[in-house]
Parts: structure tokens; sequence; C-alpha cells
């Protein structure tokens, strides 16, 4: 629709345990629901390996496409956390202790009485110029520099790390639903439903179809920035079912 | 390592409700571990929205890069599901009712008194040259073309389609796993683990942290096509926790 203020994003997942089925990645549909809350579309998710030539490759083009770039994942004190060097790398900047982050990981290791060894100092490792994010589980920041946002892989840091940042990122027109859940199946509606989408073109139309305990069900969502167009497309719909007998009032 | 016969393959979730987050993908993670049991790498994994363009580009990226790709997605009755079209766009061939997708829809549909429509039998349209693939779930089938495996997203319908295709599908060396589990934070043993690493190049190494109930612990995860080499690494490793006073016999 013209006039409308699109913001756009795309997640990188890095890492191996993902990819070779030992982790269930919950990042992904966490972050999906949080940006269409906020105004922000996600259009592409990605999962590539603890590989500095996958995650550089995968940054440079998603940077260059959608407004924001998220990345989970890979930035621990361990060998295998390679993530803040391959995202200083496709940015080409320097990477280094960041002052103000070897200053929150002194404090915290001081007052837990744990040993600032070279492996935990590496996660005040920041590229050069990057804002930090704040990490109110376990200290050691995020950071976001140009528009690349990265966070950690572990799901209660990764959630407090995306509060912190969502303050500071451009959002745009809110995607808002509205779903139909019929106890019928797909193909018991599907041309009813393709002729509807072509009366309002600028709502998007999907269909969702459930097998559960034996019985079949379809949810059809309708999905605009426009509520009141939304509302008209939705009941207008609903006025059909209704009359083909589809769906009881 | 040389020698070893290494079988790849990336997966492409195709769907708008995954990428809004009314949905939570659980194909990928299925499909990954299945993967890994049989001796295939996943080494990428992208989600795309129901858009032609979209689909086609990553299909063509995808398929030009890995042994296999797998898309879960948009071939069911309704206007959104656009995979088969755009499979048979980016492989350049083109697409009508199959017959014999046609003779199964038919005998299935008759046998349950559904009546076949026009959006009902577009679940027969398949590429020119493809494979079909079984359906034991709701029949309409999947299809193999070139490299490129094209499974429904329904769960339980993808599941039994990756039954049926896998058996036509090159598998290479597997990867086994060996995992260390240490009531530890990944700092405590993240220097000793690096230079494990280097004791053992061959032999893939990750750290894994878990915050759960207060409680910090982590997961050494080693991993090798090669089960002598591994027992190795794995017991070496054991052996200098031990000896670190790091892990407990």
């Amino acid at each position: 629709m013209s006039g409308e203020d699109i913001v756009t994003a795309a997640v990188l997942v890095i890492g191996d345990e993902i990819l070779s089925g030992r982790t269930r990645d919950c990042n992904i549909n966490y972050i999906a629901a949080h940006f269409t809350r906020v105004g922000i579309r996600l259009q592409e998710v990605r999962i590539v390996a603890d590989d500095e030539a996958a995650i550089v490759e995968a940054v440079d083009a998603l940077r260059a496409r959608y407004t924001y770039v998220i990345t989970t994942g890979g930035i621990g004190p361990t060998h295998d956390d390679i993530t803040a060097d391959a995202i200083a790398k496709a940015m080409g900047v320097s990477i280094d202790h960041d002052p103000r982050a070897v200053a929150l990981l002194d404090a915290y290791f001081a007052k837990r009485g744990v040993e600032p060894t070279p492996a935990r100092m590496r996660m005040a490792r920041i590229p050069h110029g990057a804002e930090l994010v704040a990490n109110a589980v376990s200290i050691a920041p995020g950071f976001m520099i140009g528009n690349v946002i990265v966070l950690a892989g572990v799901p209660d840091v990764m959630q407090v790390m995306l509060d912190d940042v969502t303050p500071r990122l451009r959002t745009g027109s809110r995607m808002i639903t509205a779903t139909i859940k019929l106890l019928r199946a797909e193909g018991d509606v599907a041309d009813l439903f393709a002729s509807h989408q072509q009366k309002f073109p600028d709502v998007a139309m999907g269909s969702y179809p459930t097998f559960a305990e034996g019985r079949v069900s379809t949810q059809l969502v309708l999905r605009s920035t426009d509520s009141a167009m939304l509302e008209i497309a939705r009941a207008s719909l609903e006025g059909e079912l209704i009359a083909r007998g589809l769906l009881k009032i």
C-alpha cells in the first residue's frame, strides 16, 4: 500500500547445534511474534553453522536487503563462539576488548568471586563503533553495529537483550490479524477464499489446516495494517461462509 | 577429513505464518535430527514468505550449493499455496495436473464422497519431470525434481513424506556425538576446551550453557565421523577435567 511505513528485518541464527538437531531453536518464533507486535516485518530467517565464511556471507546478504538484521548465538566464552569476530569482518571494522564491556564484566566477576580468565574476557570483545546491548541476566553484553544487532543464543538472555534494544529500533505500521476458524477441510473453502482474496488485494489472506484427534479444521487468517479494511474483509468473508453453510453462526 | 563421503542438505521453510510468529515451526528440528541419524549434513536453513520471487531465489541459491534441498509448506489447495509453481519456475520446467497425482486424488476423493473441486485438484499440479513423494496421511503427494524435494508443511504429513523419500537419497558418513555434562559455567572450562580442540582438529567441539532453576551447567559436545578418534578425544578431555577438579568421577 502506498504511504505505508514499512520496517523490515531478518533473523540469522548461528549454531551447529541447531543444524545437527541437538537443540531446538525457540528464538525465531519469539522474535517473530515480538516484531509483529511492535510493527517490524520479519521477512527472512537463515540458520548457519559456527563458520566464519558462512556468517559473513549471510550477514552481508541480509543487511543490504532489510532494515535490521538480528543474529542469535555464538557470543559466549568458548572457542566455538565466533560471531563477534565474524560480524567485525563483515562490517569491515576492527575488534578488541571494549572498555565499557570490560568494566561491566570486571565488576560482575569481582562481585561473584569469579576469576576473569582470558576466555571469560573474550565476551568483552566488541567490534569498533558498536553500541552495547544490555544483558540483565548474565551481564556479558550484545551489541548493535550499523543495522546489525548481535544477541545471545540462550533464550532467557536473548529475550532481555531484545527488550533492551527494541526502543532503539525504528518501527512501522503494525499488521493486524483476523482469524476465522472452520471445522472444515481447506478444500471446502479454497475457491471461495481465492475469490475473496481477489476482492481485497491489499489484505493478505492465508489458510492453515490442522489435523488433530482425527478432526480436520482450517484457520483462515486475514492480515492488514488498515483495521477498517480488515474488518470489512473479515465480515464479508464470514457472511459468505455462513450463507454457504460452511460456518455456523 | 580426506576420503570422507559427505552428503549435504539445506531446508527451505516456506510460509508467512512462521515469519509472523503465528505458527511455531517444528519441521526444522525434526529434519535436522533425521538427517544426522541417516548421514546427511544439514548445513543451512532459510525461512521465506509465500512469495514467488523469494522462493525462486532461495531454491536457486541452495540447490547449487548443497546435495539436496528440502522445502516444507505451501503445497495445499488454497491460493496462498504457490510452492509447486515457484519450484517449476526455478527449475525452468512446465507445471500441470500430473496424471499420477490426479489418479491418486480422484480415487481418494471418490472413496470419501468428497467433490474434486478445481481448488482440491490444484494439489495434483506437479512440475514436469518430477518423481512423486507419497503422502500416507492425506494422499496429496509431494515431489522430487533434480535435487529439490518438496514436502508439506503440516508436521504429520511432512514426516510420512520424509520417510517415503529418504530411501531414494544418497547418504554419507554419519556424525557420532559424545557429550560431557558439567555442573560448571562455560567460562570455567573454556581455556582447557579450546586447547583440547587444537589437539583434535578433526573432532568438532562445541560448548552449550544452560541456566535452569538458578543452576548453571554446561554440555561439552564432541562430534566426528570417526568413532575411535572420538572416543580418544572424549576420554582424554574427561581425564583432564577430572584432574583439574572440574568433573567428579
